[in-house]
């Protein structure tokens, strides 16, 4: 171990929490198609679009076309970052797709991605924590920025819901959405405050079934006689997942700011994983937040898995709501059980 | 910024390359059932074992039983690493599952892995580079230890090829085998030579079509009626391989050791992913590399996906061929199609 390495480890040993620089200098976003109302989705769920709006909240949300993929969708997000950001696709050093779904399952999305992009030898690989994706995604460039592993990531989380519902299920199906969120993250200037405060994750896996796509892998293979249409589709046990984040999240928070020196009232803006209405309600309520510091926008795309964050984080950004210097927190729950959080200085 | 990182950050602006402290300080595998001879499955393909011997190179394979999942067979070689570590399943503060294939879309493969394992609420989440999946995991969690995030971290790399196996393609089908290997990574004492000297990727995607299993994801839904039983297998174009390993290995090599200080010459064992006969040939004679510094143990279980490596790196360990203080070079090709490869002191 080189010496500097060797003072810098003992150092930290004291250290419960650091603080990894980091800053978010591109997002983009791709919502495929034109919004689907819930006027227009009522009548395939065979009920109405009041029932759709009262229960899951969501007013309307993007479908994926016939031609979008996975790939297709990062990529335009993707694109929109990096423009955003001042850089070409040959300026990163690393792609990191984190979705819960895939275009196949061999290659990887982020190698379709990087096609999409007309990549050339830019290193790629999936992270999956299903919605939380794009939180560990975020904390895993935290470190290999910090480690200088990497000086420039992009990071995708693209998501086609829409092919896995089940429309007898009109819960599930008239909450999830399509759609795609990017940011490229690169280590801030000398003298910047951006960067990770904290991150933090918790699996619960006795909540491992409570959201799962059963087929499609080795558990019920896609050759399966036995493989029912339906098996194919997304479940979601929404009172069971609720019961869990209630009883999770305030442990969770205390852990999650622990060590930042600064509490949830020190943020100036909250932004959730658009789980569900009643998650959200449930979120706001627990941990007090006034309207302008929780971010909502479930109505407009409904819940894009791991795509949700970064989607809401790009129009947050676009609308003023926050930017340079603001601390923000990116909180959710995802399949697995899991509980993710990272809170960042931009 | 902390005073001390960023004198941290400065510092290391001037090295291209740094050294991360990690200790693989346990590892196992699961190889489930008896080994399924070339002789019994020559008859499926409706060729001889011969042939298969010949063109394959591999002599026997395990085949996952009906019971077994990727998160079983996962599970069951982490027990052991854990085991060999003097751990238990609760030491762990991170777990990541790196595997190409999977038992469901959702959840991922480490929350079943978690649950199996009965752990309560460690952090888990997949990483996916197909079969690079473990060399970047390794190279990932590196990082992690590095910069404290965590300490001690389970990585696990479990495979069940034969669901997905297309009899018609005798070369891939006598190639693939099951079976998982886990290794247990954390900070090494202080003194110790343990570490990353250095860790190399390269996808080109112009190369991501050469290995796949087309359906299954969004790309072709199983409930796509279009979908016949051969888009759900393994594809695997073996010449456009091999021809764009041989094209970029040399290259790739350069670049994994430039700054390490040390060349292919002072490795004691390179273990390499576990590809095809053929692409263990090409590489062995690329390289130059006598027998006893090559591993090769491709006739006794096939190409095994990611887990090949870690069940090479601990049968590399248990045989006594290598140990502390010997270095080592894990690397290979992936679909994506991606050269990986990592530089370690044990």
């Amino acid at each position: 171990m080189g010496l500097f390495a060797f003072i810098f480890y003992r150092h930290f040993q004291f250290h419960r929490f650091m603080f990894y620089p980091l800053r978010i200098i591109g997002t983009g976003v791709c919502l495929p198609g034109e919004p689907v109302s819930s006027q227009t989705l009522a009548p395939h769920l065979q009920t109405t679009a009041a029932w759709i709006e009262e229960h899951s909240g969501v007013y309307q949300r993007h479908f994926a076309g016939e031609a979008d993929t996975v790939a297709s969708l990062g990529a335009s997000a993707l694109r929109q970052a990096l423009k955003n950001a001042s850089l070409q696709a040959t300026d990163l050093d690393l792609l990191i797709c984190a979705s819960g779904s895939y275009d196949c399952p061999v290659p990887c999305n982020a190698s379709l991605t990087g096609r999409e992009m007309g990549m050339t030898h830019t290193p790629c690989w999936d992270l999956d924590a299903t919605c939380l994706s794009f939180i560990t995604a975020l904390d895993v460039a935290g470190c290999l920025l910090f480690a200088q592993r990497y000086r420039t990531i992009g990071i995708v989380s693209s998501e086609i819901a829409s092919r896995s519902l089940n429309y007898a299920d009109k819960e599930t199906a008239s909450l999830l959405g399509d759609g795609a969120g990017a940011a490229i993250v690169a280590l801030p200037p000398p003298g910047s405050a951006a960067g990770i405060h904290a991150a933090h994750m918790e699996t619960y896996p006795e909540g491992a079934w409570h959201t799962h796509v059963k087929g499609g892998g080795n558990f019920l293979h896609p050759r399966d006689p036995a493989a029912a249409d339906s098996d194919f589709t997304f479940v979601m046990q929404g009172r069971q997942i609720l019961r869990m984040a209630a009883e999770k999240l305030p442990a969770f928070m205390q852990i999650l700011f622990a060590g930042t020196g600064f509490t949830l009232a020190d943020i100036d803006l909250l932004i959730p994983h658009q789980a569900s209405k009643t998650g959200l309600l449930m979120a706001k309520k627990h941990l007090d937040l006034p309207e302008n510091r929780f971010y909502n926008d479930l109505e407009k795309h409904g819940n894009c898995i791991a795509a949700s964050l970064p989607i809401a984080l790009h129009h947050a950004l676009a609308e003023k709501r926050i930017g340079d210097g603001n601390r923000i927190c990116l909180a959710g729950t995802g399949a697995g059980f899991s509980l993710g959080g990272i809170v960042l200085t931009l």
